[in-house]
């Protein structure tokens, strides 16, 4: 292993980092160390202006018209393509709106409808609970099927997949460990049973290369509010294979999902492509928000954020296990870069009262039950130095043990 | 019939006009009547001032602090109790979120799983489609059912509800021919089959006023973008009534509609409350816009704007006839005012012309195939002399046939 780097080499970093300029195009707090971007992504000052000039003459003075005027009725198809850039997927297979959850419901159901005669649903039971609860509402309309889950049914998810499952839900990036799975990998190994992949991509997109179309992905779905910085709660996105698409039938048949959505017809005729997975009327000023998000990203060169973000990673778990690791930190992220998505994670018995510490310190990452410290680390906007100062945070709360005299308001984070 | 009033007459009634300084309130651009505030409603100056503070310093300062800081994550449930109070309903019973679809899906799913044994929805056949569309949705989901349509299984709605009907899904106010439901009288009647009611208040919530609670409603669903004027794509709000909410079930079964969603828990144990029928995340800004809107409905006697709306459509409907009746143009809305929502449609030949050269023009209504035009008059910032200033332009273009001499872009108006 290299030499732990000192400030000045922390600094030399710094200078020399390629993404270097893109931190000018995000606000930031002074003096806080946003280690928190991977469950809400910060803000472009540009975006302010934007969602401005959408409120105040999009909507104040352009009125209905601005449905076509101003394009807001393809803003999901126009956002769905430009992530389509950033997750491997050529235009037309992927659609922003609704939510992460929403859009899973749709996946699930359209990739059963995909494999009748099969009757079964695999997920990870580490999954961000939400994919679980949406699998559970999808398995409660389909009579018959099941919901088999990985460390409950069997200890990992490929041997629970045979020729009995229809489709495997999984995350590409693990919302508590920061674990990547070989997404070309476990869909090969679906696909020989026979079995459709609905991959979460929430803690990969924006955060790392991901290549839908190259590992022949069935379906996606992921949130926009964290690495991609669309703002709190923006509309999430679904990417549908162009394979699937002529005979895939999801159940929220909605007007937007129509052929013909402005013929007012009184029987629903899907579309034939990606619209088929629309369903109402969008939230229009957080997709023109999402839209000006995405002036930033279309310069990013993908291969250099992940990069930077396995440097931030490593950096973070060399300097705080040399200089915090006598305090009791146990490392939950894979000690691999190979295997890790863009965040650490370290278990510690008083986990919340310590991230508690942080904050009032302005480092700012988060807790998950039952005592996970959770630090993303985000390259277009993080520094070297930030890592740095994170770590020195971290030292000084654990040496001083900071949190046992301080009074921590409750705090329930949103990832 | 009294006296067709003139100009004078006119200027007369806005100076007496109780809710005259409520259009100080509204941002509507020079010169136009405005006339389409049942597809999108306009923006409210105040608006911008929040949403800029939304992102500016609940984003972009407070970050994932503002979850809980700004109240990001209670905005549901705090602005479903502020539609309660223009729809009736007592607090706890009304969540914003997700669209008018979606929430007709969550709705038409509960009450089935109440209604077990009875297999049929009945819905009309000139709902607005997207109703149907999601009807067709939870059919698809649910072997055995069935969906009848008023208009082709039986000539009336109340034909079609008997002891084989689970739920009956109803317009309270038709999208296009404005016609108004008697949101008690048919409740009654479906309740005396053992039937529940879905009610869709999208062209009536802050229209009139609705008596949720009062007429004994099951669910109802709405939109929050047309007569309350939330913006663009605002999300919709869903009503389960109080009595139903412990037995009720969604398939939709999303982390926020978890008893405790922050305990990241792997099994769905729902809320036992109106909670349940949230599903994920929702667009923050977007619900920010909303709250801000809701500042100018808190103090409207909604009396008043039902005293005013059917004063503004009595006029309208006089005027076009008296002055343009020779013209081909057709009544489509209920000429008793009991029986009308906040709209006038009338049907001509020529509508989606004449549409385009009143909006040429500076008024703005709507074309819905075949034939109708669509006129919405919105008491909170409408003049009886903007009613005046459409006929006037609606018999010019008539007169002269203005339509057949200019070209017009196309223009697919979204409700």
């Amino acid at each position: 292993m290299n030499q732990l780097p000192d400030l000045a080499a922390i600094e030399a970093m710094d200078e020399a980092d390629p993404l270097r300029s893109m931190r000018d195009r995000f606000s930031l707090p002074d003096g806080v160390v946003y280690l928190d971007g991977n469950s809400l992504g910060p803000a472009s000052p540009s975006v302010f202006g934007e969602l401005e000039k959408a409120a105040r003459e999009e909507w104040g003075e352009g009125l209905i018209g601005s449905w076509n005027s101003a394009g807001w009725f393809e803003l999901p198809i126009e956002l769905g393509d430009r992530i389509g850039r950033l997750t491997g997927a050529a235009p037309g297979q992927t659609v922003v709106g609704d939510t992460t959850s929403i859009n899973i419901y749709k996946a699930l159901h359209a990739a059963m409808g995909l494999r009748p005669g099969r009757s079964v649903i695999v997920a990870e039971g580490g999954s961000f609970p939400t994919d679980l609860y949406m699998a559970e509402g999808v398995v409660s309309t389909r009579p018959g099927t099941r919901l088999l889950l990985e460390g409950v049914d069997a200890p990992t998810i490929e041997e629970l997949i045979d020729d009995r499952v229809a489709v495997v839900l999984v995350n590409h990036v693990n919302y508590k460990s920061g674990e990547l799975r070989d997404m070309a990998a476990l869909t090969r190994r679906a696909h020989e049973a026979g079995a459709l992949v609905v991959w979460d991509l929430c803690h990969s997109a924006g955060a790392l290369a991901v290549d839908l179309d190259g590992a022949n992905v069935d379906f996606a779905v992921g949130c926009t509010y964290k690495y991609l910085n669309g703002g709190p709660g923006s509309p999430a996105f679904i990417y549908v294979a162009k394979r699937h698409q002529a005979e895939a039938r999801q159940p929220l048949s909605g007007w937007w999902g129509h052929a013909r959505p402005f013929a007012f017809e009184p029987r629903f005729d899907a579309d034939t492509g990606i619209r088929k997975f629309q369903c109402g009327t969008q939230p229009i000023l957080s997709l023109r928000a999402l839209k000006a998000a995405f002036d930033v990203w279309d310069a990013v060169d993908m291969a250099l954020v992940r990069e930077k973000s396995l440097a931030l990673t490593d950096l973070f778990i060399r300097l705080a296990e040399t200089r915090c690791g006598s305090f009791g930190l146990v490392l939950e992220s894979p000690r691999e870069g190979a295997k890790r998505g863009s965040q650490v994670s370290f278990a510690h018995n008083h986990a919340y009262e310590i991230v508690q510490a942080l904050i009032a310190r302005g480092v700012i990452g988060d807790f998950r039950a039952p005592a996970t410290m959770r630090f993303g680390f985000t390259p277009l906007y993080l520094r070297y130095l930030d890592v740095w100062r994170a770590v020195e945070a971290l030292e000084e709360v654990l040496r001083t043990q900071a949190w046992k005299d301080e009074r921590f308001a409750a705090r329930a984070a949103v990832t």
